[in-house]
């Protein structure tokens, strides 16, 4: 069945919703990626793998991969950043725990929650067990994305108000989907696949803040995948777990607290993934900082600010990136994640932003404890807080001889969709961030050889680049926590 | 810190509710444990350990078996009836599926859902990969059922009645209780132990009647060991996580759905496990049928009636009991479990009901269909639908003589706590079901260990007996499904 063939907003009758989904997932073909959803794609994957190695020396990661039967079997797939392979299902555990680690990864503003860490790590290691070339796993985890967002539009943003974690409750669909889709079962072992997923989806907000959020990614993913491995060889499920009594969307949402149409509406119209509310973090800092670091490097860049010059710094964000970003002088590196102050005087200084200023004594510099002295923090009068737009910023710098010169932005959620990193900004956060996992010589030729991820032919020729020998061993380093405040911005102020 | 040290309904002042249920965990030691919670700790352990092993065969467990990366690592823990060891992990994930598989193991009313399985095949394996006895094995169970049951006593039956499989998602912190305290980890793990389950805690009761049920079990149990295992090794999670806006009550059960005091109300006394409402399932067919089967075995025993004599059979029960089991001709094995005609006359008929009763062509058999023909069945006069008591019925037998021999029974629900079953009875039980995953001749040794399972001073005694040389083969057999309505039943009629 060719994906034509189901119209918007048909509901074929008698057949339940994860029926009707299934045959959507497997009636999307390779053929039907766009070029910009292609591109959006490969950008995603690139900074994911990035984020992932990044995660690996962190203790949520080393903790799990010490744990007695964790990736304990011989196997195919990879633990990124070692030379230890095990099992799909196990490489999906670890691999998905590190990419969400410095919670660094790219965002959906519409699922309130984080796309891809579902699907890459449990996708990547399905196609070493299995096989599969690049452009199969850019397909698999494009219908991947579509599920997940799909869900989020038929449950958010009571979902997540509630206190469901919907990266995990909402990503165990997409990484069966895009599982099934790279297996490619038949309609009827697609639904047993999501319907079996319903039963292991988990994860609460109560544990943001904690180890145990990035753990619920590798659970997701891991199993949403033995969700499409059982239902491969032959196991059932309820094919209408979804729009039961007892069924998901009335367990976790509430009856009437949710608009299943949602899940069908303009399908593929385009799809999810090339949505402007899909982005990347170009910071490891929190998201409502970014416009203003990006209008302080718009500064520097282009008016060539020297610091020696700066006589004062004026930052106004809209009143609801502040409220919890208003940190004049950070006494620790989580203190600056969240002070505005902080990242805009970093920019202004250094013109970069990486991992390594948000660790141990750098929000201590002397020179950034200069400038925060001159720092001046307040929201933008022109930004309303019931605006529709509510990720704008304005900065202003005052130099030594009395001039005045600013950058101001309207609204800029994360990078990506109509507003991508150029390949330059792409590789300074990659580079950042896979050096905490790989030795810096194969940085460099990894991330070339995923600028042309669709050419892959098979994803062994990928996965030789993220593989170590055992004499290199990554720094460990202590996790960062978000202060749960934070974590709990209420539901018009997602905070990536 | 002792048990008595924290007196009954004790709020300690700043510490959450998972620490304090951590502190009660620990606390309980294994002399004080009562003779009566030995005992029936013991029936649970060895009628687990039975419906296990008729459980191997099943598909769900041959699926799992066979599913890539599933039991796929070498380790100490066993699956049951194989000679397959593998991590704890795995091996409480498939010996928890095969547990559940036939839904013939023992319940707890109060819990609306199955006590004993989350815990037993985890325990076991834990204590094969790190060490335990017969009596460190009982005490830990004993908390775990506890722990359970006091989930169930704050959030039933709302949770039940909303779609929850409290099986699973209360099982997973009785899992993982259990398992920390086998592993004497200390106060502060244990309650990360509990914290971090609250994130795994999954199941939904629209996948009822399908192969996904017992998975719900294998993978509580598996998430429980999971949640200790990492806190042993220092992972963290939200402390609060019980009581948070966002956490597992406000999550699971909604705002004011739940009522958190109950969990350490008269605390200990007696222990959870030593309750009437703990029961073991003796017949393998729906539960709403036992009353009325006891009554005709206790007829056919006591007034020695021959088949040949009997002229009519009456059979009245409860009708709360009876409206999803009047099947006055069956037409399936399936149909034949919920049918309270068929399971009379196969009583009146053989004196006994075994697993074979349910299976192939055994409904259509000539000389229970002419039972039948004689067999009415009416919901008993007598007994209220909103009475307290909703086990009752009565069996009448009218012989060719002209003779009317009755027994009636008001309340009876399972067998356990108050009503036992005998040892013949439990070994009627036993050999039936573990001579579907074991070879004959390893039956009886196992049972006669097992009648000593205290005394067991390493679990690898135990576990010897379970082994199966690769060269026997559980045979194969299709799994039977309950039906949809019946597991569906309302609050007030939860049916084991």
């Amino acid at each position: 069945m060719s994906g034509a063939s189901i119209a918007p907003n048909e509901s074929p009758t008698g057949i339940t919703l994860l029926q009707q989904l299934a045959q959507r997932v497997l009636a999307f073909d390779k053929r039907e990626l766009t070029k910009k959803s292609v591109a959006q794609a490969k950008a995603c994957l690139i900074d994911t793998l990035g984020v992932t190695l990044a995660g690996l020396p962190e203790p949520c990661t080393q903790i799990l991969l010490k744990t007695p039967g964790v990736a304990a079997s011989r196997g195919p797939a990879l633990i990124f950043g070692t030379a230890r392979r095990t099992s799909a299902l196990d490489a999906a555990l670890v691999n998905g725990t590190a990419s969400h680690a410095l919670d660094f990864d790219d965002f959906s503003g519409v699922m309130g929650g984080h796309h891809s860490v579902p699907l890459v790590s449990a996708l990547i290691a399905l196609a070493e067990e299995r096989g599969g070339t690049g452009e199969d796993i850019i397909a698999a985890y494009v219908i991947g994305v579509e599920v997940e967002i799909r869900f989020a539009r038929a449950v958010n943003f009571h979902h997540y108000d509630k206190g469901w974690h919907p990266t995990a409750t909402l990503g165990v669909f997409g990484a069966a989907a895009a599982a099934c889709h790279l297996l490619k079962l038949d309609p009827a072992r697609t639904t047993m696949a999501l319907c079996i997923a319903a039963s292991l989806a988990s994860g609460l907000k109560a544990n943001f803040g904690t180890m145990t959020k990035p753990l619920h990614i590798g659970q997701c993913g891991r199993n949403g995948l033995l969700a499409a491995l059982l239902a491969e060889g032959g196991f059932d499920a309820a094919t209408d777990v979804l729009e039961h009594a007892q069924g998901f969307l009335n367990v976790f949402n509430g009856p009437d607290m949710f608009d299943a149409e949602k899940l069908f509406e303009n399908w593929g119209a385009p799809w999810e993934i090339e949505a402007s509310s899909v982005a990347l973090k170009q910071f490891p800092c929190c998201g409502s900082t970014h416009p203003a670091i990006n209008m302080a490097l718009a500064l520097r860049r282009e008016e060539k600010i020297e610091v020696a010059d700066i006589a004062g710094i004026a930052v106004m964000p809209h009143g609801r990136r502040l409220r919890h970003t208003n940190t004049p002088h950070p006494q620790s590196s989580l203190e600056a994640k969240f002070s505005v102050q902080y990242v805009v005087a970093r920019a202004l200084h250094g013109g970069i932003l990486r991992l390594k200023h948000f660790e141990g004594d750098a929000h201590a510099d002397p020179e950034i404890r200069r400038l925060l002295d001159l720092t001046t923090a307040s929201p933008h009068p022109d930004m309303a807080d019931d605006a529709q737009e509510q990720w704008g910023a304005e900065v202003i710098v005052t130099l030594n001889d009395g001039r005045k010169l600013s950058r101001r932005v309207d609204n800029l959620v994360g990078r990506g969709g109509d507003n991508p990193m150029d390949a330059g900004e792409m590789w300074d956060k990659f580079s950042d961030c896979a050096a905490r996992g790989l030795p810096r010589e194969q940085v460099a030729p990894l991330f070339e050889r995923l600028e042309t991820f669709e050419k892959i032919t098979d994803v062994a020729h990928l996965t030789r680049l993220l593989e170590v020998s055992e004499l290199y061993r990554a720094p460990a380093r202590k996790i960062v926590f978000a202060p749960r405040g934070v974590q709990e911005a209420p539901e018009t102020n997602w905070v990536p």
